[in-house]
């Protein structure tokens, strides 16, 4: 049995950019997002999908996101969605004779609110991922980076055994 | 065995409120604090259980707190401290057929000064949420708003067994 | 079996300061600092090290490494290096009666670019503490202290079990 740890940041994209909110393999409309643009980053920036990725490869020693999925816009996980990087998570740790206990996620941030379609976004991260995610969300009380609203953070672990 | 991850941050109250410093389950008199105040919130602020909390529930697969609490001013939480919510974390929990093996919180933050009060503060919330926890303690060398003494954080990690 | 936490963050020393970066048991080169200086701290700083042990200890319910190694200047700590400090945590928890499973941590900042020596850091680590040590690391996308380049930060998780 082995754990692992996992964390990554994105930053909101400038006010009018219109570009698509995505976080933990959902998509956040207008309603939800409470002013917030979408988050930066070659792939659609999914901060849970990332710091629950880098928990499990950690636990089963084979590197992080970058190792998997190369760094930068030409990267393979370029304008991936989270729900298509945790299904080749999944399968990678899998074909190295890994078994996925469970994986859980802190959402750190003022946008989407996340408590009311956190069973769809549980949902949604567990089936591709082919293991139980749990989410937890929270504010900064507006301190620091989350609490101004420049961007969402996510730490995760995670539980692996030996096949 | 399932695991789980949890994080809380809160706001210092502003200087002169005269607001009760509660953290790790036990108050914390003027001296302890080096010039902070009480932290604010709709309970009474102590992030190191609302971490631990998190991770407890979130390893079971059972919400976070503001699932079990509810948010704000008019919620179950509203008032309660860290001792009260752990336990009730602790019951609900073990109602639903888990044991918690051990929990973990790690406070970051200027003040107060765990050190000379830890092994009070791991007997008060071991006995709150009715299984052992630890608790390191750091700062951030004067950077984020932890450094800034504008608040305190707590990230913590839950191990727990379907009983 | 039980689980552990630990944070460490430590502040890179003003430019011009020629002091050696040592993250991750390792000493990093000028050309792979970019631009930025060692770090500050009574020991070397290794913020990497400091979190795993701070993960072990807490899962082993034997406080944090300013129990061990105490505080300041004239703590024991003072002048080491991140691998004899981890072989000291290794050395100590065996002598407790705990074998340490593995340790995950992810280190969070600009620099050093952790990606090309992954497996060496892996390596001096693992082979200082005495168990599997993983790491992934991450930026902030230009946001917080880690993000502006003012310090480094690590994030780090530990299963042990009773030998």
């Amino acid at each position: 049995m082995r754990i692992g740890q996992g964390f990554d940041a994105h930053r909101f994209a400038p006010a009018g950019t219109k570009r698509e909110l995505w976080l933990a393999c959902l998509r956040w409309q207008e309603d939800e997002r409470r002013g917030c643009e979408g988050v930066l980053g070659d792939s659609d920036g999914d901060v849970a999908a990332h710091a629950v990725i880098d928990a499990v490869l950690s636990a089963c020693g084979l590197g992080d996101i970058g190792v998997l999925f190369g760094v930068g816009s030409r990267s393979r996980g370029a304008g991936m969605h989270g729900d298509a990087m945790l299904g080749a998570v999944g399968d990678h740790v899998r074909e190295h004779g890994w078994v996925i206990m469970n994986v859980s996620v802190s959402i750190v941030g003022n946008a989407p609110r996340i408590g009311r379609r956190r069973d769809e976004a549980r949902h949604a991260m567990s089936s591709a991922l082919g293991a139980p995610v749990s989410i937890t969300a929270t504010t900064t009380d507006g301190m620091g980076f989350t609490g101004r609203g420049e961007g969402i953070a996510a730490i995760a672990t995670a539980l692996v055994v030996r096949g």
